[in-house]
């Protein structure tokens, strides 16, 4: 079929017009004043959306960047460091501290469920000499589709003073948040997910107590250091050359943020799940995550076995032009999973949903053509404000 | 005065209309067929570059990023390193290999003076025990405007073992390299150089021997690990989520370099140089670098001292829109540096030299004008071809 590609991915997303143009404008001096205003206007924006006081580190990298900045920034190595994990993502964020000498204790979680705060609550009460200095949570997994409960997880953590490190990347502005007020020391996000601009910026935010921990922190480090990144700062400059068009479209992005209100792009992305996942049941097949800790960015569907997730997710290219992302590692060919995340309209996801029933009926499985995209219709209906 | 600024720094350089278009593209699944075939051909087009059968690793980074990635991958920590410098991004690199627990020797060389291979011969002659793991050298030294003169140096090191390690992120393509001919075994470039795109992209190119050296190397890593880009780029994907519209942008600037050849990019830019090392000698003021090793992409200038380069700066800033790139550390407000790298045309550099002449005469130096201009021209008639 002609005509655009139906990109549904939890990252990348589609990417809005006017961030394009915006990335366009010609390079500029990243040492100089114009850059200095960008720099501190997407500072103080991002430190909005994250409902904090605390301060914004950015860095030129991918998402994984900034889980790698946070381990060299506030653990040493030798540290004792909690790893709570349901998924591919919270693995690798285990895997990191591991290659940079924490001693990381994993606490998996099935995969498809959200963490229990109340198990990370009893490991840190017998916890009595604070020997953990470290907890690494992940908000949104998105290799199952399911998000954690933050508040609840700052709550378990209570007094205990190991800082509670989050990976945001594929959650950050999609979900509520509010970082002071929930404790959180660290967050990490990225900039090809809410952000709506392509790959290659990581976010961290954090509070003084991680700053704290920095100081005396012996992570090996260079191209991620917190103190040369403070001390250029202070000049309205980067440690290492930014990416300048990227930021542009920060830049925008963020303006286009504050137009819409953080608490709207909330809804909106809960409200993408809302329309895929009664469209999914009403389908018959089976979602990975439970109701109650369902992403509202990306949503994993158990396909027909007989099927399989890759052959319908080729037909699905072939025959209508929709990416969706397939299963990582174990779930390879078992799941396919739809992004809704960023830059995402409500219509293309029940386009989406009508492509899927054609694709899932031409194989043999039993479709009532259009009874799921109705389903998704009443969803649509019931959310419109 | 209106229109668009002239940009003469030695990088981010201006971008191609062509390759703005091409970062624009919508983002596609950087998992899927699409960017497996732009990252081969990517690959395939920097190994020529290059001149190398070895092989290429691509991070989401500026250039320091290339420089760590170098380090983490190639050295271990206590190993013993050479590291050999004449300014800021020399002293950089070896403070990286430093702070990954490398034991570094520093060889320093006045600054504005290329690096004198003999010296680096006895070096390496009276380590006989072979303990000297690698060699950290600067191509091209952008804090000075000198280039170094890579072939005597890999000639210099013989046939001692260590890995010549090859800081080319302001130099390459732009000066004659042969990395397999010249037994460079590592080299480290970035994308808002003389590709001509925006910063956010590393390469590192290595050869076999540097993978052999990276398979007994205990760096501590996750996000630069090679392993991991190797086992990633066997199915045509990359070990992080990559900066799509960078690739894009660089597929394109590929292209372009593919149409313009590689010889007649190195001789631009040594026309570049020339144009602007006569009017400068014309006008009377002091060159940092000798003729000998100037570098063809950035010439550092030392200003009237009474005057001050930051003046200079200022006034051609404000009254030109042409933005002139500071000196750093120790040579703050003492030299201004012409950036003469990636998508610049000859008669913006003779304009800029025009402004430098009406600038000068302003601040009550002694300027016959339309002077330096006339050698300029001159200079440029006869590189015409």
């Amino acid at each position: 079929m002609v005509g655009d590609q139906y990109l549904l991915l939890p990252g990348p997303t589609p990417i809005p017009d006017r961030v394009k143009r915006a990335m366009s404008k010609p390079m500029i001096n990243h040492r100089g004043m114009e850059f200095r205003i960008m720099l501190e206007y997407i500072i103080e924006e991002l430190k909005a959306i994250h409902k904090t006081k605390g301060d914004i580190a950015i860095f030129p990298a991918s998402g994984t960047g900034g889980l790698e900045a946070a381990i060299v920034n506030f653990v040493s190595p030798g540290d004792k460091v909690l790893s709570i994990s349901s998924g591919v993502f919270g693995d690798r964020w285990a895997e990191i501290a591991e290659n940079f000498g924490a001693q990381v204790e994993r606490v998996d979680f099935p995969w498809g469920q959200s963490v229990d705060p109340q198990i990370i609550k009893e490991k840190l009460i017998k916890d009595t000499n604070a020997n953990i200095k470290a907890i690494l949570v992940t908000q949104n997994e998105t290799s199952t589709g399911i998000y954690n409960d933050l508040k609840s997880i700052g709550e378990a953590i209570g007094s205990h003073p190991a800082l509670l490190m989050v990976d945001a990347i594929s959650g950050l502005a999609t979900i509520d948040m509010d970082m002071d007020d929930w404790n959180l020391d660290v967050v990490i996000s990225g900039s090809q997910k809410a952000f709506m601009i392509p790959p290659g910026i990581a976010i961290m935010a954090y509070n003084k107590k991680a700053l704290a921990a920095h100081a005396n922190c012996s992570g090996p480090r260079f191209y991620w250091d917190l103190t040369a990144v403070r001390k250029y700062l202070e000049k309205g400059q980067t440690s290492v050359t930014p990416p300048i068009s990227l930021y542009f479209g920060l830049e925008e992005a963020l303006i286009m943020f504050k137009e819409e209100g953080l608490e709207n792009i909330i809804s909106r992305h809960r409200n993408y799940r809302d329309i895929v996942r009664c469209a999914i049941k009403a389908l018959g097949l089976e979602l990975m995550a439970a109701d109650h800790c369902a992403s509202p960015t990306v949503t994993a569907v158990f396909a027909p076995p007989d099927i399989g997730a890759n052959k319908i997710r080729e037909m699905m290219y072939k025959d209508f032009n929709i990416v969706l992302a397939g299963g990582q590692q174990n779930l390879d060919n078992k799941i396919f999973r739809f992004g809704h995340l960023g830059y995402v309209r409500e219509l293309d996801l029940v386009a989406s949903i009508a492509a899927l029933e054609i694709t899932l009926s031409r194989v043999g499985y039993p479709v009532n053509l259009g009874h799921s995209v109705s389903k998704a219709l009443e969803c649509l209906k019931e959310n419109i404000t």
